[in-house]
């Protein structure tokens, strides 16, 4: 009963700023900073923030070790059980494997081979489902109950939210030391939302977008009607494999929403050609789900002032993929 | 007379530590760190100065800052003319438009649409040159005479070299923040030795390795034999454009020879082999040239062993060629 217990504890408990503050501290103990990167774009400098270059790749590291380093003894030893597209999965089995703690993840069959693969090089146990027909949530809920575990949802869950968050603290801090100015805009690229929703709580001030691929911008449509939908029947096929999220949670919906903040969708060749200026201008490899917020603003739909912050928040892409995007 | 002038101020002066200690104070003024990356390999961590991260891309931003910041008035009003197949090329225009100096670059014609362009951006002059039947030293002397400009070589130049030393000095300082120990070993690619013999002054305790592309490793062959030879007849194609120097300078040998540094030559595979780990373990795009380091310890050809730094020097490649060389 130990997953059920933990499902109501989190239930109970909201992410905070201060939650926040607590994760920021704790990552920088381990973590060195990413880069924030100045990028021009039509006479303007936007400032990218190259999650990126996590070891795993992707932001998901955060809110994986501010999740697992606050478990205890006892649930440490009888493990974890997550589910993702990939990059989450990472994230817990490189802090399970800094931690000592069994992890299982549950992840897509088409997942990419790269992520797959690093996943389970970290010594994570990797159990695969049909992303069509079968449900990941209620597999990952039987493992965690079968086995005690304690199951560590890819953005619903308060911890996970408040880690994603520390990484707009650090681009604040960067900023400010760079310029002297805070953020006023985030441009942040969602699938659930919990790097979105963290980001907001970690900075109260900053007007908030969120970028969705076309055809999966449930989020952004939810934030219109004031109330969760789900993705419409049939969506299309998308190379942002990250951001393939069905619904969200009211966890997240509920921050976002609180604080006003509004989503656009970007299509695959507005992705494609930011993935091709980031490597150019800026020398980095972005998946096609990292790559949704600079498109959003090379594409004009969100305007940028000189204190614009954007995520870039992975690079884990099939090197064929890679190339044949950049190449087009 | 003023390049003449220049040009036995130059030779009088010697490259110093001390030299390395105040470029890097200077470059630290102006420019974030680069990140230094951990990277596993066969069991061990190595460490990679991600120089590609430069706001040109490429370490050149160091020394071309070194040199014109320490310009006089008199000197700063009269321009700069230097030659570079690229990434000298993008420092210099970098740090010109930066201070408002003139600057004109002589380039060879086949040099990256990509590094042409970016240097154009940036407000200098291109003068090109055919890379076989002209001599760039010739052409950039003459115009340099004419206006009465400062040249700025690529390597052989005492402010070059002492800038491009600061990557050394800095990774030093970021390894032993993270881990307490202070590089053992330098493992640095190699055209005509700026970047090598900048790093050989900055550790003084490091062994230093440099590595060229197979049939262009004259600096290497120069080290064993103990006087300078150039690059032998016809040598073959290589898409390391960076590091296609015919023959170096007594600046950069005498302080490379006088360490006793070594030298490796790795083949175009080993080098496409290196782009990919580098995109796949780090999220970086590299340029043949500047993933040539890389290559050699991946290929086995340099051993290392855990306080080894890497420079991964450069990422200014045509999409096309990197999309190439990582689908292979």
């Amino acid at each position: 009963m130990t997953a059920q217990r933990l499902g109501q504890s989190q239930a109970r408990r909201t992410p905070t700023l201060e939650g926040v503050k607590r994760a920021a501290k704790k990552i920088a103990a381990i973590l060195p900073p990413t880069p924030l990167l100045p990028l021009e774009v039509e006479g303007r400098t936007i400032w990218c923030k190259a999650e990126s270059l996590q070891p795993i790749g992707a932001f998901k590291i955060r809110g994986a070790w501010h999740r697992l380093s606050d478990l205890s003894d006892e649930e440490r030893a009888a493990g974890v059980v997550a589910f993702s597209s990939g990059n989450h999965a990472q994230g817990i089995a490189w802090s399970a494997r800094r931690l000592r703690i069994s992890a299982t993840i549950v992840m897509p069959a088409d997942a990419p081979v790269a992520k797959m693969e690093a996943t389970r090089a970290m010594g994570a146990q990797i159990v695969t489902y049909d992303r069509m027909t079968e449900n990941r949530e209620a597999i990952a809920a039987r493992l965690a109950g079968e086995r005690g575990a304690v199951l560590v949802p890819s953005f619903d869950d308060p911890w996970v939210v408040e880690g994603q968050g520390s990484a707009a603290l650090e681009a604040a801090a960067q900023l400010r030391a760079m310029t002297g100015k805070s953020p006023t805009q985030l441009v942040v690229c969602c699938g659930g939302g919990g790097l979105a929703s963290g980001c907001a709580l970690a900075l109260p001030d900053a007007k908030i977008v969120i970028v969705e691929p076309e055809g999966w911008d449930d989020f952004g449509e939810s934030l219109r009607r004031g109330e969760i939908v789900p993705v419409g029947p049939n969506p299309p096929p998308t190379r942002c494999d990250a951001l393939q999220t069905l619904r969200t949670s009211p966890l997240t919906f509920d921050i976002l929403h609180d604080r006003g903040a509004t989503g656009v969708s970007v299509s695959e060749a507005e992705t494609a050609a930011a993935m091709r200026v980031a490597m150019t201008s800026l020398g980095l490899v972005l998946e096609p789900g990292g790559a949704v917020a600079l498109a959003a603003v090379l594409s004009g739909k969100v305007g940028a002032d000189d204190a614009t912050v954007v995520t870039l928040s992975g690079r884990n892409v099939d090197p064929h993929i890679f190339a044949s995007m950049i190449a087009a």
